[in-house]
C-alpha cells in the first residue's frame, strides 16, 4: 500500500531515484542486450517502460527471470526512474531487478498482445478490464460516479438509498423481475395456487424500476436529495441500448419548478463532461482516437454551449417542416423518435436542447399538468449524437389533480396512499430527473454497446459471472 | 434553487438583509402580539426561528395566513436576518410576509409536536425523515456514504459496480433470493418441472450476497478497487441487527497482504469517524444527548487510538482466562460471540482490536491458508460497544491451494472457473474487507434497531413503500 501506483510514479520528477513497479506485463521486446518490458497496473492508461540492460547484470539469474516474462504475467520490478527518450512517456525505469509473481503462459492466457474483438472480450468479462479499452471504461465510470456525488453533495443534496426490493409497481415503467424465496420446484409440482403468505415478504415482491417515488418522500423532508443505485427492467429486448440491470441517478428538489430543473440538469451534465475532459483526459484521448472520432470535440462543445429550450409543440413544428426526411412522420402527440431528437440537436439548435411540456398521454402520471389541460411540465434533455440523455419533470403537487390523473389512467389511488400523503401534508412544488448512468458512459466514451460500459452486463439469457 | 438552504442562512452574518425561508413548520408559539414559527428544511438539524410582530403589520391578511400555520405546513417566509437573542441559534428572522404553500391539518397529520415511538414512525416510513431523529440519520448516512467515496477515490481506488443479479452462489454466504420472470401462478398450476430455459436469464438467478469475487477480478486489473452497493440475505431472522437488503462496502487491493489490509481498515474507520465528528457535529450532539450517551466520546477515542493487533489464538487465550464470565464458553475453534468481542475491546485492549489468523473451519474458502495449515489470514476489526464492524482477509492467490480448499469443502472447482483464472493468469497477493454500511451508521448514531438507519428497511414480511 505504501508503494505508489504507476499513475503517481508517472508524475514524479525523474532524478534517478529508486522506484518499485508492480503490475502486469503488457509487452516485452528484446533488442540485442536490451530488454524492454511495459508494465500496467490499471491506475492509468499508460504503461511504464522498464529497460533491462543485460550487459550491466553480473548475476545470470536475470535471464531466467526475464525468460518467464510474457503478456499478462504479474511482476515486481525495481530500478531507477529516469527521463524517457521515447515520445509520449515522461519517464521510464532503468531496471535493476525483477521478480515474476504470477505466470500467464502464452498458450493459455486469452489476452495476448493483439486486438481482440469486443464480442470475444464479453465472454471473458473477468479478464477484460486488463485491456486498454475496458481499463479506460472502468476508470471513466469510476471517476464519473464520484463526480455525481461531488456535484450533489457540494450543492446541499442528501444521498438517499431508495429500496431495491419493492412490493409496489408504482411507476408502471415496464416489466419487473419478481423476487421470491418460494421453492419453485415444489411449487411447480404442487398444482395449487401460489400462497404468497409463505413467501419472504408475505406478498408479491419485485426489483425496483426507479427510486423516484421514494426519493420524493425524502425531498419533501430534506429539500434536496438524490439517488444513485441499480434499477431493473425485465424487458425482453436484446439490443445494444438496453440492460436488465443498470444504474440510475435521480435528483429530486423541493420548492423547485421546471425552470430550476432545467438549470440543474444543464449544470449537472456540464460538470460531468468537464470532469471527464479534465481528469480522464488520457482515457478520452484513447477513445477519441480508437473508438469514436470527435467525442472530445462533442463534449467540449456541450460544455461551452447554452442549452436551447423548446416546447414539445414548437419542436414538432420544426420537425414537420422537414417531415420528408424522417422514417417516422412527426405529428403533435407522437413520441419523439431518435431521428427526431438528433435532428433537433444537430440541425435545429446546433447543440443540446431541452424539450418541455409534452402531451400528457405520452408521459408518466406524476408529472404536473399545465393549465392547458393537455400537456405536462416534462422535460427531456437531448444531446447531439445520442438524443435523450435525461428525462424529468416538475411533479404534480396538487392532491386532487394527482388523484384524478391516477383514476383517469385506471390505476387505484389506494395503492399510492403514501405518495398521495406527500400532497396531503405540507405539499410543495418539486421537480427532479433521471439519468441512466450507462447511457452517460456510452456518450462520454463513444462505446456503442451498452454491455461494454458496465462490468458484468445482465440481459436476456445473460447473467454470467 | 437560487434560494439558500437554511443550513447556509444559519452561517450568514446577520445584518438585517432580506432572506427567504422555505421549509416545513415544526412549531408555532404565540405570545401577545408576537408569533414565533420555527421552520426546518432538512438541510441541517436546527430550525430557524421566524418572528412575526403583529403590531407592525397593517394588512390584516397576515392573521389569516398565520391561522393556517400548524406543524407540518409548508411555508415561504421572507424577512430580515437578525442576530438571535435566544441561546443555541445564531440568527433569526424578523418576518415581513408568509405564504402557506401546503397545509397539514392537525387532525390528520400524523407527526404532531410530541415524541413519537420509533415503532410508530416505522409505519410511516414516507414521513419519518421529517422528524429530528430520522432527519439526522439521513444526513449522517449521506455524509458517510460520500466520505467512503472520498476516502477511496483520493487513494487511487476505482469504484466498481459489481452485479446485483447473479447466476452463481459463489460465496455460499447464506440464503439467497431468487429472481425470476416466470409466471408463478401458471407454474404452480402446471404440475410440471420448472423449465429454466423459459426464465429471463435462461437459468436460476439470484440476488447477490457480496460483490467480493467480482471485485477481485477488477482488483487484478486495476490494482485498487472498491464496491459500494446493495447486497441481500434471505435469512428468516427477525432481529434488530439483520436486514434482507443492506449496503456493503468492499475494497480489494492487489499486491496487498494482511498487514496492508489492517492498515487500510484502521485508516478507513478513522476517516469515517472523523468526518462524522466534524461534519455531522450537530446531528451527533443530538444522538449523544437523546439517543445514546457517550457516542461522541467513543468515536473520539477510536479516532485517537492505535488499533491493537491480536491473533485469534491469543484472543482465545485471553478469553479463557475469564471463561466463567461468558454465556458461551470460549475454546480454540469457536466462533467469537458478541460477548467475547466486547470483552476483547473493552476489557483486554481498552480500544479497537483487529483479530487475525482464525481457524480455517470458521472462515470462507477464499482466505489465504497460513503455513500451519490450520489457520487463515482473516481479520475481524472489533470496536468497543459493537464488536465486529469489518471482516476481511488476504485472499488465497495460489491456484493449487485454492483448488484443494474448494474440493475439501465439497464445492465444484468448475463453478469457480473464472475466479480460479485470476490465479492461473498473473496471480498476485491481494486482500480486502467488507463493511456493512448500516452497522456503521448504527455505531455512529447510537441507534439500536437497524431498521431505523436505512430509509425503507426490508425484512421478513416487510417490503412496504
Amino acid at each position: 500500500m505504501n508503494i505508489p501506483l504507476i499513475k503517481e510514479i508517472m508524475t514524479l520528477s525523474p532524478e534517478g531515484q529508486t522506484v518499485i513497479i508492480r503490475g502486469w506485463v503488457r509487452t516485452k521486446r528484446e533488442l540485442k542486450h536490451l530488454v524492454f518490458i511495459e508494465v500496467n497496473d490499471g491506475s492509468c492508461f499508460k504503461n511504464i517502460q522498464c529497460t533491462f540492460d543485460l550487459s550491466q547484470f553480473t548475476d545470470q539469474s536475470i535471464s531466467e527471470q526475464l525468460a518467464e516474462v510474457s503478456t499478462g504475467v504479474s511482476v515486481e520490478i525495481s530500478g531507477k526512474l529516469v527521463p524517457s527518450p521515447a515520445a509520449g512517456q515522461p519517464v521510464e525505469v532503468t531496471a535493476s531487478s525483477i521478480s515474476v509473481i504470477g505466470k500467464a503462459t502464452a498458450e493459455n492466457y486469452p489476452l495476448q498482445k493483439k486486438r481482440h474483438s469486443l464480442e470475444f472480450l464479453r465472454e471473458i468479462g473477468h479478464l477484460r478490464a486488463r485491456t486498454n479499452t475496458f481499463g479506460a471504461v472502468a476508470r471513466v465510470r469510476s471517476r464519473l460516479a464520484f463526480a455525481i456525488h461531488e456535484f450533489f453533495q457540494h450543492r446541499g443534496f442528501q444521498y438517499v438509498h431508495t429500496p431495491i426490493i419493492t412490493a409496489s409497481d408504482c411507476e408502471g415503467a415496464g416489466a419487473m423481475f419478481q423476487v421470491t424465496t418460494l421453492d419453485l420446484e415444489a411449487l411447480a409440482k404442487s398444482g395449487k395456487a401460489v400462497d404468497y403468505s409463505k413467501d419472504f415478504f408475505g406478498k408479491r415482491s419485485y426489483l425496483t424500476v426507479s427510486g423516484q417515488l421514494e426519493a420524493e418522500t425524502y425531498a419533501t423532508a430534506l429539500s434536496r436529495v438524490y439517488t444513485f443505485g441499480p434499477t431493473f427492467r425485465a424487458e425482453n429486448s436484446n439490443t445494444t441500448r438496453h440492460l436488465a440491470e443498470f444504474w440510475m441517478v435521480e435528483p429530486e428538489v423541493a420548492f423547485a419548478h421546471l425552470e430550476d430543473n432545467m438549470e440543474l440538469a444543464e449544470a449537472f451534465l456540464k460538470h460531468l463532461f468537464n470532469v471527464a475532459l479534465t481528469d480522464c483526459r488520457e482515457d478520452l484521448e484513447f477513445f477519441n482516437e480508437r473508438i469514436q472520432q470527435g467525442i472530445i470535440e462533442t463534449l467540449d462543445s456541450v460544455v461551452n454551449s447554452k442549452f436551447t429550450h423548446m416546447t414539445y409543440t414548437d419542436a414538432v413544428k420544426e420537425l414537420e417542416k422537414n417531415a420528408g426526411a424522417f422514417e417516422f412522420k412527426p405529428y403533435w402527440g407522437c413520441d419523439l423518435q431518435s431521428e427526431h431528437e438528433k435532428y433537433l440537436t444537430e440541425k435545429v439548435a446546433g447543440g443540446p436542447v431541452i424539450v418541455t411540456d409534452y402531451p400528457k398521454e405520452i408521459k408518466a402520471f406524476y408529472m404536473k399538468l399545465n393549465e392547458d389541460g393537455k400537456t405536462v411540465r416534462a422535460m427531456d434533455v437531448l444531446v447531439p449524437r445520442l438524443g435523450e440523455i435525461i428525462g424529468g419533470s416538475e411533479r404534480e403537487e396538487r392532491l386532487e389533480v394527482l388523484e384524478n390523473r391516477i383514476k383517469e389512467l385506471g390505476m387505484n389511488p389506494e395503492d399510492y396512499w403514501w405518495y398521495l400523503d406527500l400532497r396531503r401534508f405540507g405539499t410543495v412544488p418539486h421537480a427532479g430527473f433521471g439519468l441512466g448512468f450507462e447511457r452517460l458512459i456510452l456518450y462520454v466514451t463513444g462505446m456503442t454497446n451498452i454491455r461494454d460500459v458496465i462490468p458484468y452486463p445482465r440481459a436476456v439469457g445473460q447473467a454470467d459471472f
